[in-house]
């Protein structure tokens, strides 16, 4: 019987990234949907649910995606509701990449330094950094969260709407009003990880290298010029007077491996629901 | 040569379930396409006929589905309109798994009963019922196609656009004002089939259970509560008081079974054209 | 790792023509996106590029292709500007079949008579039109282009935005007035080529037949009534008074060919472009 995924994403055009790595990861027919809504997504749930009965969904798994993490939440919430007893397949959240993406970043910094009962930073209340919050707060350290500082998005600042899902989730939430602030901000916290938009140099070098207690800088952004100055996209927990950098595509690459071993779990464990939770389970294993 | 099916669906998300099911059948690749009209569809039958040659062509196969019966009819009609000597390719007509159920039951039925020179009752006058009506007349039955009674519908029921095509082809239809006119109805019927919506209960047991002559009554709705009142979705022509029932479930595996092994056939005899006569003779054979 | 090609599609329906002769290409898995534009590739053409990084863009490539040949060029070139070092995949243009169709024919026609230094007329401005005419310049032929002759278009003939492209491009165009003119203006050329729409006879054999100097005359319009009086679809350069013709389905053979070949060559050549020169070279490898 064949491994089928399918692909529920909310964009017109499924993720291309998420399909070839669920070929990679052994998967032999991936069922491609896009423009897939909470409202509009029974007739593809339910009609890939029954085909094999119950048993046959070892072999039939969802994949939520798409570059709106908001809806994704709400098509894998809404998918979820239409599992019942003993149609219980496996169903998989990663929307932007975000929950792989946070998982791998995060059980990387956990092997470098202590996050249990120490501070940690995250600069970006997005998806990506919302997730790393909740990833390093489980792991037991005291989470601020930073906005970008005005004068690094070049009028682009707004507030975002992310600032109150981070407060409402119990995070500590700091809007630094200049770089200067950013860098004052970050002392005392042992990992700095930064989440900020592509081509956007968010931080700079004075902000971790000369930085009180800083022992990790992590850059998610791989794109020219990078997220954090001084950090290379290829730094792979290089150390620099006495802190490890981690750039973009050191984290990439654990991503993409996390990625497929997610998919492969799903196959092999009828009913696994990986939200960041279990991505985070299987990273904390396979990395 | 890879098996490819060439997935003609009315809906904007063409269906999982057909095309796990041809997955399931030993179909290589179901390329799939949404929102196929029968104006619309030159291009991807004509881009499906000529690549590979009319020897070709026993590899390549149409399938037509969709929820709208309908739409579906036209489609089947025209793109078979566009094939030509010596380009015939096999195609077959399934929109919302009508010809398959219909076929399904009704030959689990033709065994359990006489249906030839006796008289049968379909409760529905929507697709499956129409179809069910079809068969039942082929294999010799008198058929008496009822409307549901008002009083089971709260207030949703509505003349059906059914009634004009079922009297157009030569079917008597009925259309009881209530539950209990549904029932004095259904006396001196063999088999009576009821074919109503999801979850919602359109025939009391009295319907059946003490209904003079009746031998088997078929219910199409797996979803709780299900179409008789009596009828368990997993019951498989089980007897109660001289009367065999044979509830969703019970016609669902059948119907699934006819799904692939008429795919199967598409494969193996180029050429073939799975109307609702092309399934039900698969389903004498097969089930 | 499997072959997987991205059909980066201009029409709502992705070809399924393109998509079949990808698989029997040996591609093994063809993700298809339809209505693709230059300005909303960058998701799908990023996304396929990473996640195997750079080597593994040895068995991902793409194919750009649909009905409109404009919007395929632009679709080609946003694509290629997505791709940077090291991230070089293979990637073919070849909208409406426009330049697997010249490339055959003109292969083809190239064994049959010298081009180098001859005349040679091409009927037609559109993309397969120009293409041709386009490849016989490269081999050294002078190239005549004609438009339609107006009688033969029943008042459907109207200034074809391609006349100005050829004449950008260097090409001298002729617009005959009557299907006389048309006959009179080929004399002298060699090789002659009716690029017209299906089932309209653009040339009559006086064109050919009688006329001084011509050895081959191509016919590209394989629907009935064929686009050259007395060249038969499958006439394979068959003589008929000295005269060499070419019929639709024996061009149609070879591009065939010709795009399967295209397709193996991406995935043994990582960052092979598969352009109109490009196409042509394998055309004159494989034919």
């Amino acid at each position: 019987m064949k491994k089928i995924l399918i692909q529920l994403d909310t964009d017109p055009h499924p993720s291309s990234f998420d399909a070839i790595a669920a070929y990679d990861a052994g998967v032999d027919v991936v069922l491609a949907f896009g423009e897939v809504t909470a409202e509009n997504l029974e007739g593809v749930v339910q009609g890939a649910i029954f085909p094999r009965g119950p048993d046959g969904l070892a072999n039939t798994a969802f994949w939520v995606g798409g570059s709106k993490v908001r809806d994704g939440e709400a098509v894998f919430a809404a998918a979820r509701k239409l599992f019942f007893e003993p149609f219980q397949p496996s169903i998989m959240l990663d929307s932007d990449g975000s929950n792989t993406t946070a998982a791998a970043a995060v059980a990387r910094v956990r092997g470098a330094t202590k996050l249990k009962d120490g501070r940690a930073a995250v600069i970006g209340v997005g998806p990506v950094g919302l997730r790393t919050a909740e990833l390093l707060r489980r792991e037991g350290a005291e989470v601020t969260l930073l906005t970008f500082p005005p004068d690094v998005m070049e009028g682009k600042h707004r507030r975002a709407s992310g600032i109150d899902v981070a407060r409402e989730a119990g995070f500590e939430v700091v809007e630094p009003s200049s770089s200067d602030e950013l860098d004052a901000a970050l002392a005392g916290h042992a990992a700095v990880f930064a989440a900020g938009p592509a081509g956007t140099q968010i931080l700079r070098r004075s902000g971790w290298a000369g930085a009180e207690g800083v022992k990790v800088v992590v850059d998610y952004s791989a794109a020219e010029p990078v997220g954090v100055e001084g950090v290379d996209r290829t730094d792979n927990l290089e150390e620099e007077n006495g802190v490890s950098k981690l750039g973009a595509l050191a984290v990439g690459g654990p991503k993409m491996k996390l990625q497929k071993r997610c998919v492969e779990r799903m196959f092999e464990d009828k009913g696994t629901v990986m939200d960041l939770e279990g991505v985070y389970a299987v990273a904390l294993e396979a990395l």
